[in-house]
Order: structure tokens, then sequence, then C-alpha cells
């Protein structure tokens, strides 16, 4: 570790009696969102930004199980996106051996570094990908309006919130066969759709971030209703976008 | 404050050992609602009437994490229905910064004033939003009979338990961009329809009252029962009223 | 009370260390009924007969907040089936006011005096009320073979149990205004299918039994389960009977 | 018991303080399968084999109530595989009367055996069952492509993960009257089909296993999530493999 961390320092950055401590939140979050469906079988995550800290999850473990010691923290400031394997810009790695950080490191670092987010989540609720097979091939996008649950939206994530009568567009991008692979894909549409609050990834799941992890926690369960209620309209031939 | 108590005071109302205190229950409440998918993302809730005190939790936070400390109390006799916002009423404020209360406060203040209630529920549940969105454009109201759960339900919320053969009755009305706007619109609904337990909201929820929070817990859960078996009735193309 | 029991003796009926003492089961279960929306809204529930006594919640609360101390008791041997609302034969009625003992008594009581079982549990599930309103009007009972599930019931619901290949049919009755009307119609369904192990109670729910609370439990899941995956079949126009 | 074992030897194999003793693993996850729908009824459960001892659970029990005393444990060396009913090779069976050793047991013996499995689970998930009645009756197998958590599984089950692109195929073999008859049936599926992860058994459930428990676990889990993918996507009439 090129970090100059003492060991006890960089063990100091995940040992914390404060519930709202990142290492301690990642845990309890993920325990919620396995309940949810959104981490089912190690995939999906939450990576929350605190100052100059970035906390992960490790990549492959049961989500709903991981404790504090298995947290990865990366410096903020780094010279590129970090690029996993990579363990140069490391402040902390896990001594439980085997433990890679996510593979999805660089796609919450594109929302760090493109919205200035302090948290991002990614899952695989059904949902979003029910939603994304739904949706017409050729669909570069999800829209749907008229939907209290719009309301707790905000505009490119981290805006001022959505109102009823907006439309809500989140781009869709083609999945990858390597995680990190969607990095530029997801940078991209997040240059196109400046306003979108997340990216859905087609037969795969959904990005979204915010200021905090309250924030990306909230818009990610509003989205999510929205995806599930965009299905059922689908199913049940309803328009997503108007109000008749 | 205008309310003439000492902070000593304003903080007594909301600490309590007993877990059937309002601002104890809220919380309880609230996080039950979680699981069942009626407060997500921050929308939905519950108000408590003890007496002369109206407990509130705040807007736009994580229904399922709030505190008692983060609870508002209202005095319930006031001049005028409250406007979110206003703060000239208050009994308590909560100290942590930027809370505000619920924005459904003068929706709940319908239920306590034209029904007597003790307590109101509003949900953003998928149910009761697929039931609006179902049902016939210009329909005003949902009609159900002949299910058991019927029986869960009193006349007017407040009244005597509705029997098997009964027809319920709930109206819908139509959402408006900001949420204390549908307060004079389900004030109407509310005089149209006296006996109806509950009041629809195309595209956005349902608000349910009860006599105590007890009633209107049980309400809420017999009219989402309805409302959800009545969404698969639809689908199926089974009649919602009769027998056959 | 004409049971001449001191009122420590009465107590003492539903107070226990013991987590399989029927009261305390009693609560347990009625969380976990509450959990699989069995049992939402304060209605179904479980009765549990230990030897001589037999354990009731009371009607009309919320099910998942039950406490032992809410718990009636009676005795098994009555001149005949117990009234709702007649007290003479109470061993222990609960001191908290209001409080009235299930309306379901009299139907359980046919479980315990005609199948001689040691619990009954009555359920709410949609699963069930959705299955009675899928199969014809006419039909008056339900029938099903080749599911796995089906090896976990038992003939008339305390004999051996069924096999693979056998068919499960499950007598279904019209529902009434009051519960206690249930009665005489429920008894005359299992004298004309003693092989079945419950009786569906058309846009209802259902009530199952078993020799002890364990199997009628067990038993209750599985045919929940039945009529889960059956609404599902006949929703995809498949065959409930046969294995093609 | 021809073990050689004294009681005291026998009874410590299943007392430990480590939750991630096997004993106390097996009564833990069959809570969580309990709440995933995969062991309701007593159905299901998991066998985890660590060196040369073999843990299972009991059957035709309530699998979310199991506790460590309930366990069997076997010697994985065996000279042929253990039959039900046999107690010739057991190293511990418990003392509550009447518990008898899953039925499952030749059949998690075959993962053992024949993949070297370190854990086997066994589920009715209704994904699995309604994906086996979804499917032409003349399927022999279960294919998708083109899924995120198709990375989750691996080849045989205990190989390397499969790839976004990778169609992954899964058996279906028929049900029989007795769980221990599907015996050769699986036994038969995985040498035709080397690559499978598990094996789907119609009208009836899934057998999924790995290394070790938690693959075991994180892959079952990637499996349900596909059947249940895949039974939407079958109702909806999508294709189930390719990306269109």
């Amino acid at each position: 570790m090129a970090s100059g961390l003492t060991h006890e320092q960089a063990e100091a950055l995940v040992q914390s009696h404060d519930p709202e401590h990142p290492a301690n939140l990642i845990c309890d979050l993920c325990r919620d969102f396995y309940k949810l469906g959104w981490v089912t079988g190690t995939g999906g995550g939450i990576s929350i930004r605190k100052g100059e800290h970035v906390y992960l999850a490790p990549s492959g473990v049961q989500k709903e199980r991981i404790k504090p010691e298995h947290i990865f923290v990366l410096p903020f400031a780094q010279s590129s996106l970090p690029k996993p394997g990579s363990q140069r810009d490391f402040l902390r790695i896990p001594s439980k051996e085997g433990l890679k950080e996510s593979a999805c490191t660089p796609l919450f670092w594109n929302a760090f570094t493109m919205r200035n987010a302090g948290a991002c989540i990614h899952t695989h609720s059904q949902h979003a990908v029910m939603l994304t097979l739904l949706l017409p091939r050729e669909a570069d996008s999800f829209k749907i309006s008229h939907q209290e649950m719009i309301k707790g939206v905000r505009l490119g994530g981290v805006g001022k919130t959505l109102r009823f009568f907006d439309t809500l567009e989140v781009p869709i991008i083609e999945n990858t066969a390597d995680e990190e692979d969607l990095t530029e894909g997801m940078a991209a549409a997040m240059e196109k759709f400046p306003d979108a609050p997340a990216i859905l990834v087609r037969r795969h799941g959904v990005y979204v971030w915010g200021n905090t992890w309250e924030q990306a926690k909230t818009q990610a369960e509003c989205l999510d209703y929205l995806f599930e209620i965009a299905v059922k309209m689908l199913l049940a031939k309803l328009p997503l976008v108007g109000d008749n």
C-alpha cells in the first residue's frame, strides 16, 4: 500500500461505534437491500463517499453478511478512475484472503466525479431488469410521468426534486461481458442525459446516486417503485406517459 | 414558538417509555408500514391525535428510520387548518435542522375535524395506485362487494362495521402538483361520500382514518387487501361487485 | 364464570415461560401468520386444544400484537358447540375490557370434535380467496394433483399423508353474513368430504386443522402454497389435475 | 450406532458457539430459506459436508424451527449411498423421538460424490416449479442467456463462473412418488449435463450445490432469480435465449 498509513490508521478507517459511519452503514444497508431483492446472490451494493474517503464493499460475497472489517477504503482524489484489481491507491484493504473490491468501483466513481455524488447504489432488482426487457429493444431510455413517486427523485440525482407533471427519463445502456466495461457507456449516458437520476443497464440492473446515502437510498426506492409499477402498466397495456 | 411551553415541557411531549405513546407508536408503525411497501422512499406516514395533541412525522425523511425526537406536535384546537411551513401553532418542533412537518398535515386534519378521527394513515401502496389506473378514467369511486374483508371496514371510517353483503365505496380524487392542494378535493369527496372510510388519490395513494390508531391501521390493512384483490380481479376480468 | 376456578387458577392457564405453551404459541404464530398475509386487518387466527383446554385469540384485534393475557380458555368438554357471546363455559376471560373470543370459535370446534384435531387455523390468504374466485361458480371443491407439496397434507387433515399421484380435494362452501353461520356449512362439507384436510370459504378464506399445532401449521403452509400455484396455473391456462 | 463414538463425542459434533459451525449454519440458513419461500411446510433444506462429516436436517419438521440438537451427522466415507432409514453409518442421531434424517439424503450425496460439493440445497421454490410447468412438456432442460445473474453461477456448480453471453442450461427430471427414487434420475442427469449447476425436478423443485455453503447459497439465489424472471418472461412471451 502506497497510502502512507500505518496498519492501525488503516484499520481505524472502518472501526466505529457510530451506526452512521460508512463502514457500518454499508453493512446495514446491504442487509436491507437483500430483503428488498436488490443484492441477491452477491450482486449489487452501495459505495459511500465521505470527504476524501470512498468506502466499498467486496466483490462476489454475500452482501447481507458483510462486516465492517471487509470494507475497502480508497482516497477520492485519484489521478484517474480506479481499475478493479489495481491496489496502488487503496487506503485500506481487508486482511481476509481472497477479497477483491467491488467490480462496480469505476461505475460508482462516475457518480462521484460527474455528479459529485456522496453515495451510489447498484441493484439487480427484477423490476429494473424486466422493464428493460419489456420496453422496445431500440429504446435508449425509460420515460414515465404523472406518478406521485416521481416527486421523490432529483434532477440529475443531486439537484432539485421533480414535480408530479414532469416526465422522468432514465437512460438504458447495453450490458457488457465485464462489469468494468460498462464504465464508458455509463459515462456517455450521463453526459447525454444530464437530468437523469440513474442509469438502467439492460438485462442487468440499475445504478442510482445521490448527494448523501439517505438521498441515494430514497431515490433508489422511488425509482424501483416506478420500475415496478411501469412493468405492471406495460403488462396491462397502460401508457407510461400522460394522464389517460 | 408561541405555545407558551418551556423547552423541557415541549420535549416531554415526545419522551415516554410507553411503547403506545404516540411519539413511539409513529416510529414503530412507520417501520411496519415500510415493510408493507406503504411508505417507501420517504412517502406516506401516520398522524395520531391524542386528546388536544396531534403528533406528526417529518416530511421527506426515511419513514422507517424516524425517532421520537423527530416528531412534531401541534395543538388540535387551531383557528384553521394548519398550512405546512407555518410555525405559529406548534407545540414542539424537532431541533434537528432542516426537518419540516409532513406535507400531509392539512389532509390529516380533514380526517381529524370532519370525522373526529384519532389517527390518519397515508400510503403510496402500489395496490391503491394500480387500482386507480385500472379503473375507468371517469370513475370517481371504487366499489366492491362480497368480500369478507369488507367487514373490517367502518362506515365513514369511524361508525359501525360494514357487512359482507354491503358494497364498499371509496372515492377517487385527482392528484395535484403539491400535496397540500389535495386538501380541498379530499374535503369535498368526504362531504359527497359521508360513508366512505378512505379517499383514493389517482396515481398517488390513499388516505385512511379511524377512531384510534388501531382502527386506522386495521382498516388500512383491510382496504389495502381489497385494493390488491381488486387489481387481481380486474386483470382476470372478474366483476368487483356482486357474487357471480 | 361457572368454571369453579379461582382468579389465580384461571390466570395461571395463560402464564408460562415455555414458548410452546399454547398461550405463548398463539401469540408467536399469529405474528408469523401476519407476515405471511394470513391474518391481516384482525382477520384469521389459530386455536389450540391441549388436553381438556381450548385456547382462543380474541376477535377483532390486531393478531400480530396479541399477548398471552388476551387469550381465552374454554373447556373442551362442552354440552354443545360454544356460541360466540356465551360466557357460561369459559375457564378464563381476559380482564381487558371489550375483548370477545374469536367469532370462529364454533368453526374451530368443528375441527376439534369431528376430526379430533389439536389445532385449527383460519386464514384470509388472498391465494385462497382468488382461487375460489377463479374456479367455476358452481364448483363445490378445488382439486389438484401431481404436486410435490401435496405430500405434506394428511388425509382428513389428521390421517396418513397424501402421495404425489393422489388428487387433493378441498371443498368450497359459500360465505355467510356472520362467521358463526358458517358452522353448519363447514360441518356438512366435512361430512361429505371425509378425506378433505381443510374447508375453503368462497370470497373469505380457509380453515385448516391438524393433530397438533405443528401439523396444522405445516399443512396450512402446504395448502397455501398449492392455492397460490393453482391461481398461477389457472391464469396461465394450465390444467390443475393430471401431468400434462 | 456402529460409529464407535461415545455419546459425548457424538453430541459434541453439533455443539459449537461458532455461528459458522455446520450444525448452527443449517438452522440459521433454514430460517432464511423459509423467509424466501424455499422450505415452506417442512419441504426442502440444506446439507453441509465438512471434511469427513456430513450434516443433515431431519425430515418432515418445520425447517425454520430446527435446532442444532436435531441435526444428523453421517460419515462422508460410506461404502455406498446411504439409504433413508438405514442407521448403520450414522455418527450422530438426535435423541428426540421420531426424527428421521432428510429424505433427500441420497440426492445430497449425488452432489457430494459426483461433484465433490461442500453443500447441497433443495428448495420447493414456486419459481422453479412454475418454470417446469410453463416449459414444453417434452423439454428436458431449461436454457437462458444474456442475464447478468448468470455470472453468479459456476460451471457444473463447482467450476469457473459463467459469462454474460454463455447459455445456462439446467436439466429437468420427472418427479417420482418417493423422494429417494429421484436419486438415479438425478445422477443420470448430472452425467448427461456435466456443466449443469443444478437439477430441476418437474412439479417439485430444484437441487443446487456448490464448493462451499456460501457458493451453494449464492448460486441457489442466482438460479432462483433466473427461474423467477424466466417465468415472467415466458408469461410475457419474451424469448429466454438471445438478446432480442
